[in-house]
């Protein structure tokens, strides 16, 4: 396969580090899964993204002279003109130096982006959204992530900062955030704020089927955990997943507002192992919370890569950075 | 002045008409005010809008063959591929095929726009948002209207539509808003939901100078009245005032949080009318309630042409549309 020219997307992860690697129409050749081993620090996290990416390689039998660039999606903040990790909550890598550090590893061009940005433009250029050209991605996970494609290209924003959408306030002086502010969607719609009411609702008896799988341990609340009431038909737990759903459509609808996008697409983790029923609440109250001439152009639908999405679209703003 | 080639822009509101006549810099000419007469239909209407075209273009001394487009920024929805209005509260033209009529009646290439569009684009090309190429442009009145400009361009969205950033619901089931919904920003921070609690206030003997300035009639409560309690130091109505600011940054803060501008610029009669006491609220606000990252890179300012910002905005949109 000598001479043929790939891109690697890497989605740098709190737990896990996915790599893969890409041929020019961004068709997946192979791809390489790791542990992170945060608690190890900077250099142990290194050496486990090379792990990865050269495992990705090895499978799909491609050289490393052979990539065009390496994107590499983080959850965060980091500088944009220096590739700088400015605050990463679940990794060893504030003030770390991940594109120079990489670049000089790798001897290839490497491409730091936010993952839900990098998780959004891989929805747009091979997922649910392809074909589109203003795009609304939202991934409720622990928190809630946006991302926004205008003009059928990745809006970043003036700093780089765009698509806050988990910290839109809902209700002034409503309940508390993790970023210290009271009434966020996040706070309303996450998995941390489902969480909150489920063990309380377990831990008050309201729920016993909950309560006898996941005990009263507010960080046992997994979307697994929701996923299995919902099985099991445990209304106290169904009524806490239905009205995140509610008020994540308000967020959306917020949104169908400001920037009229023709489709929003819906992913991460809740929306995987919730499925169908969640989405179809978050759509309802989107459409009743949103204007009538925006909510009627709009689609809501579910990302359609899972975890791929974010190695893709990391690696597809890698190859078009290059390029440019 | 024969040969010269000139643009002109129009505000066709509810109350007036404002045609004004610039040149290729957008240096204004020549303006002229007309009355709108809604209720005289839209015959009537659209004679005006003709009678105010020929008054600026008169006081000028440039003849209609000099004018290369007409650019109309309308209060309300049309169709952007027809040039019809589908809606306009406050004008007779709903169902008019208003860019139709008017290329007929002047013979020059006529472009209709939103009115708050056209005044953000305004204030973008020549007022206090110059030089940016990040805008969120706000005009609290009646209602609440928004504009983007986004990678130096007027960003309308899929539908034509986006901006809408009065009816972003800022607390569920909260209080009636004119569309309908509950608990839209406009609810809080228009000059009507002001009106609906100074009124209150007025009738229940806690703003005696109001009460006596403008009775217990909630129509009589302009931006003027406020002006004069703010003026009087009347406690309870700057109350009144102060908390709508304080919700409008509120609803700031969202669109920061999602869109990530350089640039936030307040404009409309509540802002002129009220001035730095009640701009001063609404940026606070707007910095408590945006993530630090995000507030801390955007300015907050008045916008600074005034009644000019729509048939200039109108006026430029019509010749760059008419050079595509």
């Amino acid at each position: 396969m000598a001479g043929r020219s790939v891109v690697v997307g890497v989605d740098l992860g709190g737990t896990k580090i996915l790599s893969a690697v890409f041929d020019d129409d961004l068709r997946k050749i192979a791809r390489k899964k790791t542990k992170t081993a945060a608690v190890n620090g900077s250099d142990a996290v290194l050496d486990n993204v090379s792990l990865s990416v050269a495992g990705a390689l090895d499978k799909a039998k491609i050289p490393m002279a052979d990539v065009d660039a390496i994107g590499v999606a983080v959850p965060g903040v980091f500088d944009r003109s220096t590739g700088v990790i400015i605050q990463t909550p679940n990794l060893p890598l504030s003030d770390y130096p991940l594109k120079a550090a990489l670049e000089q590893h790798f001897s290839r061009p490497v491409w730091v982006e936010n993952d839900v940005n990098a998780g959004t433009y891989g929805e747009y250029r091979a997922g649910a959204a392809k074909g589109y050209r203003h795009v609304l991605g939202v991934f409720p996970g622990t928190g809630i992530g946006g991302g926004l494609i205008i003009n059928g290209e990745l809006y970043i924003g003036s700093g780089g900062n765009a698509g806050e959408i988990g910290h839109m306030i809902i209700q002034p002086g409503g309940p508390l955030c993790g970023c210290g502010r009271r009434g966020c969607l996040e706070a309303f719609a996450g998995r941390s704020a489902m969480a909150r009411d489920a063990v309380f609702l377990a831990n008050s008896g309201a729920a016993p089927d909950t309560l006898a799988a996941a005990g009263t341990d507010y960080s046992a609340y997994t979307s697994k955990v929701f996923h299995r009431a919902i099985e099991a038909g445990e209304a106290a737990i169904v009524g806490v997943i239905e009205r995140a759903a509610w008020y994540l459509g308000i967020g959306l609808a917020n949104c169908v507002n400001l920037l009229n996008p023709e489709i929003v697409v819906v992913g991460g983790g809740l929306v995987e192992r919730l499925g169908d029923r969640y989405l179809r609440v978050v759509e309802q109250s989107m459409r009743d919370h949103a204007m009538r001439g925006l909510a009627d152009h709009v689609a809501v639908v579910a990302a359609s890569l899972g975890d791929d999405a974010t190695v893709v679209g990391a690696a597809a703003l890698a190859a078009e950075r290059s390029r440019a």
